[in-house]
């Protein structure tokens, strides 16, 4: 059965070949008035423009960093897997924000013809391009990595450097992504507000379309490729577990196979098993996807929950019938099945505090200022922190106790195989969002509205979990990166109690704290560069302030000089990010490594949640007060709640889910450098 | 030599003695109109109302708590060495906090009088009641459990409930205190906001005597605890540590004695070290403390600098004498001395953020709004958290290369000597702080409210660098103990890389998180208490809304009822804090238990400083702004610049400085149980 996963690489070209099929569906469906047809053709060529930016810098970077990585480890394996890893997410998310740029607008326009189930499915297959082509570009990489070097421990180092590809598209998604789109936010808030006679939402703002192209590189994107980047981490952490896994007596008796195996193909058994797993999960993937026709006449919430929930039970299913197969330890089905739950049930929690009593009872506090918001906001999102944890805590040790340190990386691809159903759903949430902007602009009828403004809130708490969900896969990963890290280093005992350990562990927890301290404010600094050239062009094309007719903006120039000034504010915290472990590790050795990679871990898992959660909150709470509750718009309250949500924007949608890649890129990063580290520092 | 510290609790009795003295001086000297006469009787009688509830709450905890020690260890020693721990801090804090409420007057009175100099002595000495009173009951406590279990390393155990005791007194002061501070600040600011035609500052206000009652026993008497506490924790772990060090041949080899000592002696030598340590801070603060005559004249901000860094020259001196004389290694100078040099520069850092380029950046930004302000501030706040960490790092790593596992407590204990001397200068902040307000109430003339004007201000900016200094010891203390738990506990390596203690380092780090998001809103739900009871005194007592004559306010009701409801909020963080290490050690063994240890220290460091100095920023910011800068007072800016100090209130009052003590609280709780504790735990 094993050999199945050398052709694992078929089932991603598949994949592809459907999300592509896929888009070409969506993009032939009519998509309304000329007003929403221009508007849209805007974003998409904004969305465009920044990813050329983007693109153009990545290039470089990532030439530059695969030489060097191939000269200081003396091989070029890495550097091309590492390549292989980066060409994947960026290829695969740029076919789904492609596709997500297309959606919004022809669920609107299904919504007015067809009613709620065709909009549904609209905004659903054009989410499922994301999901079917980043997932497959997925498997289609580590497929044809793994049937080249997969055969043979030795090279299994090869394969890692594909994860820190991964991590590397994902750092600048999120964070160039997520500040651009802040940025575009507060900027066309700030036009709307300080120039006088500009509607914020007009079209006459440059700003506006900063604002549409932001919600795709930022939540779209960032969320796609943050996802990809824990896909294949775990994945990776578990093939170099599987590698370098002391296969004793000891440990057959404690996780005993349960068929007979020649032992020469019991390490290739370990090796191939993830492979074969994520294959279960696209497989599942697919037919959950496609069950959004037999579910569509049901509630939207539910139909996004359903299709997940079958990919998960088919999966679990297919899953115990591959371990039977193989004769292998039952041990692994329990961590595949505990990090999966691990998912589900964090999804239900963040499903509680974007909705529950705790958004209403803060919404309630809100009459006595902004300052008790804030304090209510950040409480809720430290309380909101703890259960997440825990069953994140939960999930790596039933892991371990149930298959041993393989276990733990097991977990984290038990929570992220079925990645294609779930990438789909979460990339629905800003899309269906994105389809009530477009029916508001359009001026649709009252009960197309309706559709579109039920489909939006939807989209809007499904974005939320998703949110959550990328940060609880980010930290499940992480603990496997980290788990790997200790194998491929030989690391039997890392002993807490040496100072130097304790040191790496503070110095670890630094880096995330820095990182946001320097993210949070950056969405301020390129905002004040839109305003500028807002102010520009209202000065400079006659007509456009008097809003005459033919006087247009430029929204593209907008676009792009505030892309450039995003995604230089990256440079630093990722150079941070990955400079410290290697840094640490020369200087003081990989036991410190080890510290410092927890340190990390701890913060960044606490910050991700905290920011995520907690600005999750004030949006709420501010949503919560525009439907006419505790005083309804423009009320104290209102504006109490206003300053809640700004300060929440930054920490959800840019520093927030930036940790999440922080968090993966440190062990990443040390498993990569694992074969040159000292053992023991250049100083110590 | 070492039989000195057999002696050392005479040094105790004098230096009590000596505060006494003081105390009867400052008593005597003018202390102004009948107004402030009047206002400060009311604040003293406030201040002990609120101690009266504080002890009688804490007398039945106290009780209960040493039985339930007595009856699990099996032995009374610790019930009584905790005992008389929370009875040292008690009646030192009692002695110094009751000197305090007469300070503010008398310099108001003598800046009037005679001018800057006799102000500023009348202060400091004011200050100096707390700093010898509790400084002396530490010795006297620890001196003489030292006399009579000291020379027995197996009776060594007994000594340790004393930091526990400490630690007990110090988060009821803190948290309690500092709830009430906060609550009482709120509360005085509504009622001047929504009760029509009542300042905020008159006398008519009841909440106006509970702000003063509150800014006594949050700040000065919670300052005081927390670092006694600290005190204590350092020189018990020293102490354990002495009493369990493995000293082999190769720890000579590595740390070579300076003489020969007969073998019998050596463990001795190490038991007593810290005893004659704190003997050398206690004298050499007595002279710091008396030097402030010979500094009179000088600016303000020099002298309280310059009494601290002579008693700091004095003692390392000493302690070089002794250590001579004893014939220890050279390393323990090292590392009392790395301990001594990371408090002063911890304390540097924090002046320099607290009024420097930082505050003037944020300030220039309040024009964008609150939501501008809360983010830059809580970016400065995580940034400035980072310089400390590393110093605490690099103090306890100098510590453990120049003395072994003995090297870290001792660089804690370095750090906390001269604490006499320290205590006095950081009393000295509220207290010149109260002394402005005073000058204010009574309408004096210009030219002293100018005096008392620039002590304030001064004050201010003391207050600020002793939470800091204080957080910054607490971490130390925080690893000393750590280091003694993990030799009591006769564990030699803990394994990180096991889930379980993964698991510990996570579930940890969770108790300063659920903790803080307790607190942070306690004082929300106080405040109102408070200003219930105000408005209720408005509409019962006749004539006090109107301002009649003869019509007066009750404030002793109003500060008993919200003494009650903060003390109340104490009870869930306390017992959070001491259950879950509790709980641990029994279900999960003593290497979970590390685990834990060092996860909530990573992140009670992390959420003390970021609260701390983010609350201090914001603070700052306001002053700023009301001194006339970016639009002074009443403009947008200044609005902004509210909110910004309004959140971090409770931030750097309460809920920051709890971590503090949480942050002992755990280990020193781990240290009394480690006897006890399981070596693997129940449920694994």
């Amino acid at each position: 059965m094993q050999g199945l996963a050398r052709f694992s690489y078929y089932l991603g070209i598949l994949s592809f070949i459907a999300a592509w099929s896929i888009y070409i569906y969506i993009k032939k469906e009519p998509n309304g008035t000329s007003a929403i047809q221009e508007h849209e053709e805007m974003v998409h060529k904004g969305v465009i423009s920044f990813l050329k930016r983007e693109y153009f810098i990545l290039v470089l970077f990532l030439f530059l960093l695969s030489i060097l990585l191939g000269l200081s480890l003396n091989e070029w394996g890495t550097s091309i897997s590492f390549l292989a890893g980066a060409l994947c997410s960026i290829i695969g998310g740029f076919c789904g924000i492609i596709a997500a740029t297309r959606g919004g607008s022809r669920a609107a326009e299904a919504a007015k013809r067809s009613g709620e189930p065709k909009a549904l499915i609209l905004t659903y297959l054009s989410g499922s391009v994301m999901g079917l082509a980043i997932s497959g570009m997925g498997l289609l990489g580590m497929g044809l990595l793994f049937r080249y070097h997969g055969g043979d421990p030795d090279r299994a180092g090869y394969i890692y450097g594909f994860a820190m590809g991964a991590s590397f598209i994902a750092i600048f998604y999120r964070l160039g992504g997520g500040i651009y789109n802040n940025a575009a936010v507060f900027a066309a808030d700030l036009v709307g507000r300080m120039e006088t006679g500009i509607p914020e939402k007009g079209p006459r703002n440059p700003a506006v379309i900063a604002v549409g192209v932001g919600n795709n590189v930022g939540n779209i994107a960032g969320m796609a490729a943050d996802l990809f980047d824990s896909f294949a981490g775990a994945v990776i952490a578990t093939i170099a577990i599987g590698a370098t896994l002391s296969i004793t007596p000891e440990f057959y008796a404690k996780f005993p196979l349960v068929k007979d195996i020649e032992p020469a193909n019991i390490r290739l058994m370990y090796m191939a098993m993830p492979i074969l797993v994520i294959m279960a999960g696209m497989l599942s993937s697919f037919i959950g996807i496609f069950s959004v026709r037999i579910f569509q006449h049901r509630n939207p919430a539910r139909v996004l929950r359903h299709t997940i929930l079958l990919a998960d039970g088919l999966f679990i299913i297919i899953v115990a019938i591959i371990i039977y197969n193989m004769g292998m330890p039952w041990g692994s089905f329990w961590a595949i099945l505990s990090g999966l739950l691990c998912g589900i049930a964090i999804s239900i929690l963040t499903g509680y505090y974007a909705s529950g009593p705790v958004i209403r009872r803060i919404a309630g506090q809100s009459k006595i200022g902004p300052a008790t918001v804030i304090i209510s906001g950040l409480a809720a999102g430290m309380l909101s922190a703890c259960l997440p944890i825990l069953l994140l805590c939960a999930a790596a040790f039933v892991g371990y106790q149930t298959a041993g340190v393989y276990g733990i990386p097991l977990a984290a691809v038990g929570m992220l195989s079925t990645a294609g159903a779930i990438i789909t759903v979460y990339s629905c949430g800003p899309i269906a969002d994105n389809a009530g902007g477009m029916s508001e602009i359009s001026g649709l009828d009252l009960e197309t509205r309706k559709i579109t403004a039920n489909l939006g809130a939807i989209g809007h708490t499904t974005t939320a979990i998703g949110k959550s969900f990328a940060t609880g896969s980010a930290a499940l990963t992480a603990f496997a990166l980290f788990t790997a890290f200790t194998q491929v280093a030989g690391l039997e005992v890392i002993n807490i109690k040496k100072p130097l350990v304790l040191v790496g562990l503070f110095v670890g927890s630094l880096v995330p704290i820095i990182c946001s301290s320097l993210t949070i404010t950056s969405a301020d600094k390129v905002a004040s560069i839109i305003v500028e050239e807002v102010r520009r062009q209202f000065r400079e094309i006659p007509g456009l302030l008097e809003g005459k007719d033919g006087a247009k903006p430029d929204p593209r120039k907008c676009v792009s000089i505030s892309a450039t000034s995003a995604l230089g504010k990256t440079f630093l915290p990722i150079l941070i990010a990955v400079l410290t472990p290697v840094v640490t590790a020369f200087l003081l050795g990989s036991e410190t490594l080890c510290g410092m990679i927890l340190g990390s871990t701890v913060m960044g898992l606490f910050l991700a949640l905290l920011m995520v959660n907690g600005g999750t909150a004030w949006d709420n709470i501010k949503n919560y007060i525009e439907k006419g509750h505790v005083g309804g718009k423009g009320s104290i309250n209102h504006n109490a709640a206003i300053v809640g949500d700004t300060v929440g924007v930054p920490f959800k949608d840019s520093s927030g889910p930036a940790m999440n890649i922080i968090m993966k890129l440190i062990p990443v990063v040390s498993l990569i450098i694992a074969p040159i580290i000292p053992a023991v520092g250049y100083i110590i």
